[in-house]
């Protein structure tokens, strides 16, 4: 079922006034929502809708909490952000660093006590369409094992980096596990095999069996030791920059709560240089003759953007039973 | 075989200083080699001296060339380092990096026309040794197909994050390919199988025969559609920031050289908070039950500290004869 883009922001904003957020919170909260669906991220738009406002009604995101600033030094900036909503403290900073970026060439935002931004890419779009390119990166509750340990201790720590381009910007918006637990249940769910190994099996050995990896736990990181190492810098940079909570103490508090997070632009030569390089790279590497006849080799956030012109030509494909619930509410 | 660490830092210095180096950057670039052996990175310490020497021979490094400020505007600087030897132009980088981030919270330098810069993780452990977070990253001659693709158009585009900590700082250094061709062929020369999955093979199944790989071309990136993305980005970053060559262009002059990077330091909060949360991290992950009995979880760069204190203790770990030839210059 196709809903339009506009009717899904109307109904996210009723239900979010009725909240208690404000008239204008509730609008840039049910935007994002909106567009998370309408680029393809179902996970983090309407489906991931229904649990957002419980965990409102639950008190644990504040809907009238604004970021504070706790310290500035030059043009790194760190930020307390009260509980309140993730995407709101999220499209908060990304503007500072924006701002900062094109005051000082980079700019760098860190924010504490701030909740689950949703789709991480959100904020990459946001730098690109202001002409920046942009790093972003947030800490979690633990979910995947170590390189060489059994126990789940680091956190899928999303990583976005987005690069303006015209016709459509680059936007890699990658979690450090190779499958996140979402999809390894959607997998279960459908009784499918994963295309490729999500994690370990009891026996320790690497397995295409979504069952086998939730119970084992171990979900496989990107590149193995590589990507444990890499979410576990980026669980440091987090919590040290923004002086906030680190996945260790999230995991042990049993809500993924307070996390901590860190937003970075800089500002490309906008020049004919920069834009002949961009063609040239993105023409290259889709050069590359495709494994499948017939295919081709897409760059990130091109996908995003065939679905975004479908969903805005057709409306946006909502999972009906999730949109009854929705306009129930 | 084991020589002393002053030893070897010598001989390379005796060795640059023949080929017009001036005592200075012999003596810097020689350490820089030595160093990286004695951490345990072979492949970038001696075992690569040769062939350095080679290059500088044929004239692609130019030993006295000094980097010249292209432009800057606040915390953000490019850099031209005018072929110069690679390590000597990261070294510079990460030092301004340094520089601005110590004056503006962070700081970011990106250079183009610089060569190979050895070990990435030199410049790691450079920011942490200056109490800063660092992140650098190099783009380099495609070897590995993007997602999707077959024939290789990513360079393998190695990233480092640096984090300062006490009793040893935590440095992720790594490529974006699961395994180096170099790794590959050290696999091939021993006729053994890959540990993990290191590429496809021409059938188009993930394989763990480094022939298989090597034959096909189609080396693995980490974490398979995503560590593609992330090489890709890298690419864009490193060229559009530093104005410089992309790995298409590298690729089509089929030489390694001229290569673009970008060094970013950031400056945290330098008070008990971090050290007490940089400790709680690294113990919580550590507190993962290793998946072999006696071992036990480490954190990026333990193994290389561990490594360095054996080889100032015992000397430093060589190829007897590489380090013959060395001599021999």
């Amino acid at each position: 079922m196709r809903v339009p883009f506009e009717k899904l922001v109307a109904e996210f904003k009723r239900v979010l006034v009725s909240l208690g957020f404000t008239d204008e919170k509730a609008g840039r909260c049910a935007t994002i929502f909106a567009e998370n669906s309408r680029d393809g991220v179902y996970t983090h738009g309407l489906n991931r809708f229904p649990t957002f406002v419980g965990v409102v009604k639950d008190g644990m995101i504040k809907p009238d909490a604004e970021p504070t600033k706790e310290t500035a030094f030059g043009a790194l900036e760190q930020w307390n952000g009260n509980l309140g909503p993730g995407m709101l403290n999220a499209e908060f900073c990304m503007d500072r660093a924006i701002a900062l970026a094109n005051e000082n060439g980079i700019g760098c935002v860190a924010i504490k006590n701030t909740n689950h931004w949703m789709r991480g890419g959100t904020y990459g779009w946001q730098a690109a369409e202001a002409g920046l390119t942009g790093l972003c990166f947030t800490n979690a509750i633990g979910s995947m094992p170590p390189w060489g340990g059994t126990d789940p201790r680091l956190g899928n720590n999303p990583l976005v980096i987005a690069v303006p381009r015209e016709g459509g910007h680059v936007v890699l918006d990658m979690a450090i596990s190779q499958y996140s637990v979402g999809k390894l249940m959607k997998y279960q769910a459908e009784d499918k095999p994963l295309p490729l190994p999500g994690g370990y099996n009891k026996q320790g050995q690497l397995s295409t069996d979504a069952t086998e990896v939730l119970e084992s736990q171990r979900l496989l990181p990107i590149g193995f030791w590589k990507g444990s190492g890499l979410a576990l810098v980026l669980d440091l940079l987090a919590t040290i920059l923004s002086q906030g909570n680190s996945t260790a103490h999230i995991t042990n508090s049993k809500q993924e709560s307070g996390v901590s997070q860190v937003f970075i632009c800089i500002k490309p030569a906008d020049n004919e240089y920069t834009a002949n390089a961009i063609k040239e790279i993105i023409s290259y590497t889709k050069s590359s003759r495709p494994e499948q006849e017939g295919q081709s080799v897409s760059y990130p956030g091109e996908n995003s953007l065939r679905t975004r012109e479908q969903s805005l030509k057709e409306g946006v494909l909502v999972d009906e039973k999730t949109w009854e619930t929705v306009l129930a509410m």
